[in-house]
C-alpha cells in the first residue's frame, strides 16, 4: 500500500513539477511577491472581456498554456487537466477546460482546491495513469465578490477580520520525469467545523481544519515541524494564522519562523486588505510563482504545502449553518 | 503505465464495489425501477428537515452510511469519501463529509459526477493509495430547481425538451477484496460543446460530449459495443439518447438494444417529466440500485456506465454562452 496513517498518500515514483506558471491581478502585482509572479496583469480586470468571469476564465487558460510552453509541452501531453475554481459550477475551470480541450477531472474544495488537485494528479502520476497531469485554479476579487458577498457596486465596508479574495492563477504541470521538484506525500483533509458562523471571518473557520489536517500529517509521517524548511498554509490571513498556531501548541507542537500563510505574503499591510488574501488563486499563484522558485533556487529543500478551503455557500450562510472547512497538503521536495 | 490511448486509464488490481446503496424520492419510487432502490423516501422531500438543502444532505449521507451497513464497514474503514452534487460549492457533499467525518476530496462535473467519482476512486484503490473508498453524488429536484431555474411557487411551464431533476442518492463503497464485482477502465471525458445554447435542452447539449466519450473508449480500448451486455448514459432522456444513438452511427458505430439511459429508465413515460430524468442523482441511483443488482444477479456481466455531465451555471446562461458538457466512462465487470 502506498499509504501511511489516517490519510497519507505516498508516491515512491515522485511524480515531478515539470513546470509551472502564475498570473495575478494588477493589485497582487504591487504586493511584496509581485516580482514572483509570470505575469502581473494590468488595471484592466476583465482581461479584455466583456465580463469579469470571461476574464477569471481567460487567467485560468493563460495559466495552463504558459505553464505548457514553459515546459515545451502541447496540449496533446497533456493526459488530463484537474482544477477548479470558487465560481458557481466551477464554471472558469470548465469553460477552460472546453476551450483547451484536454480531459478534464473537474475538482471543488474552495480555497483548498490547489493542494486537492496535486494530490489527485500525483496519484494519477505515480499509479502511472497518466503521463502529464495539469495542476490548475484560480480565483478572482470581482467574481467571488459578487457571487458571494455584494455587488461590488455597492461599496459595502468591510470587516477588519475580512480576507481580499486573490485575483490569480496558477497551474503545476506534473510529469513522469527522472528528475526535478517532486510530490512525495500528500494528506487528505477531513470537513472540520468548531461552530464559526461569521462568513466574514473564514481565516478563524478554516484554522481548526488546518491544524486537523497538520496534526494528521505529522502522527501519519511520525514527521514534525523540523522535517520541513517551510510549512505553508493556503490562506488563513493574520487572524486564522495565530490560531493555527495557538491550536498546534496546545497540541504540542510549535510552529515557528519555518511557518508561513500565503494570504499573509501576497499583500502589504498598507493595501488595505485587513487580514490578508484568500480565494484559491492567492495559494495558487504564491505556490507557482514564489515558492517553486524558492525551491528551484534551493533556498528550501522541503516544503509541506496545505492549501486550506472554508466549504460555505450563501446558501448554507442564509440558513444559519456554520462554516465547515478542510485542508489537504502535499509534500514538495527540490531536485 | 496503466494507461491505453488517449484518456482511458486501466485498473489491473481491479477495485471492487464492495457494496452499495441507493435512495430517491417518492416520485422516484413510483417509476419502473422503483423496487430496485434502498429506500423510497415519503412524499416529504425536506426528509423532516428544515430545508430542501438540508433533506439533500440527510439523503446524501443516509445513502454513504447505508452502503457501509451493507457491506459491514464503518466509517473507520473508510479511507477517503469521493463525491459532489449540484448544488453550489457542493454543499450537500461537504456538510455530509463534516457529518461523517471521514477524508474527504470534493468533485464537481454536474451530472457525470458519478463516473468521476468511480474513476477517480478506481485510481486510489488499484494504486494502493486507499483500500476503501466511498463514491456518492446526489441531487435533489426542489433544489436544483429552485438553484437551476425559477422558484417553484411560480408553477412554471415545463419545455417538452426539459428533464425532471431526480432526487436521489447513491453510493459505491470500492475496495480492495479479492472479488466481486470490479472496476476495470475508465475514460476521462473531454469538455465538449456543439453551441447548444438552450438551458432547457440538456440532452442536445451533453449528446456529443457522450459521443466523444464513448468513441475515445472504443478507440482506446480496441473495443466495440458488442464487447458490453449493456452501455448506459446517465441522462440524456429521450432526445439526448436518440442524437447520441444518430452521432454514433454517424461514426460507423451501432448503439442497439444493449444501450439504456438511466433518464429514461428511471420515470415512466406516465409521469410527466418531458423529456426523462437528469441530475447526478438519477444516474448514481440506477447505478446504485437496478445496475448493480443486474451484474450481481448475473443478467448482465460487462457494463459500460457513461455519466453525463452539462457544465453550465446560470450565470453562462445570462452571459450569452453556450452549453460545454462532458462524460466519463466506467467500465464494470460482474465477479
Amino acid at each position: 500500500m502506498n499509504r501511511m496513517g489516517k490519510a497519507t498518500l505516498v508516491f515512491p515514483n515522485k511524480p515531478r513539477i515539470h513546470s509551472w506558471a502564475s498570473i495575478v491581478g494588477y493589485k497582487e502585482g504591487q504586493g511584496p511577491l509581485g516580482h514572483t509572479f509570470d505575469v502581473v496583469l494590468d488595471k484592466d480586470d476583465t482581461l479584455g472581456e466583456l465580463s469579469w468571469e470571461k476574464g477569471e476564465r481567460k487567467m485560468f487558460t493563460e495559466a495552463v498554456k504558459l505553464a505548457m510552453h514553459k515546459g515545451g509541452k502541447h496540449v496533446e501531453d497533456v493526459d488530463v487537466l484537474l482544477g477548479g475554481d470558487l465560481l458557481n459550477q466551477i464554471i472558469s475551470a470548465s469553460f477552460a477546460a472546453r476551450d483547451m480541450g484536454m480531459p478534464f477531472l473537474g475538482l471543488y474544495n474552495a480555497c483548498s482546491t490547489m493542494s486537492e488537485s496535486l494530490l489527485v494528479g500525483a496519484a494519477l502520476i505515480d499509479g502511472g495513469y497518466a503521463g502529464c497531469a495539469a495542476c490548475a485554479v484560480s480565483s478572482h476579487f470581482a467574481t467571488a465578490e459578487r457571487q458571494y458577498r455584494a455587488p461590488l457596486e455597492l461599496g459595502n465596508q468591510r470587516a477588519p477580520t475580512q480576507q481580499w479574495t486573490v485575483t490569480g492563477a496558477g497551474c503545476s504541470l506534473l510529469c513522469r520525469d527522472p528528475a526535478g521538484i517532486a510530490v512525495t506525500h500528500g494528506t487528505i483533509g477531513t470537513v472540520t467545523d468548531l461552530g464559526v458562523t461569521d462568513a466574514n471571518n473564514m481565516g478563524a473557520a478554516m484554522a481548526p481544519a488546518a491544524a486537523a489536517c497538520l496534526k494528521t500529517h505529522f502522527d501519519d509521517t511520525g514527521r514534525s515541524p523540523a522535517d520541513y524548511d517551510l510549512i505553508v498554509t493556503g490562506d488563513l490571513g493574520v487572524l486564522g494564522s495565530r490560531l493555527l498556531i495557538e491550536l498546534m501548541r496546545r497540541d504540542g507542537i510549535t510552529l515557528d519562523e519555518n511557518y508561513i500563510d500565503c494570504g499573509m505574503e501576497i499583500f502589504a499591510e498598507s493595501q488595505d486588505v485587513q487580514s490578508g488574501g484568500s480565494g484559491c488563486g492567492c495559494s495558487s499563484a504564491v505556490l507557482n510563482g514564489y515558492l517553486l522558485k524558492k525551491l528551484m533556487d534551493r533556498d528550501i529543500r522541503r516544503m509541506l504545502f496545505m492549501a486550506t478551503g472554508a466549504l460555505l455557500s450563501p446558501t448554507t450562510t442564509m440558513q444559519g449553518e456554520s462554516i465547515p472547512s478542510i485542508a489537504h497538503a502535499v509534500v514538495i521536495e527540490g531536485g
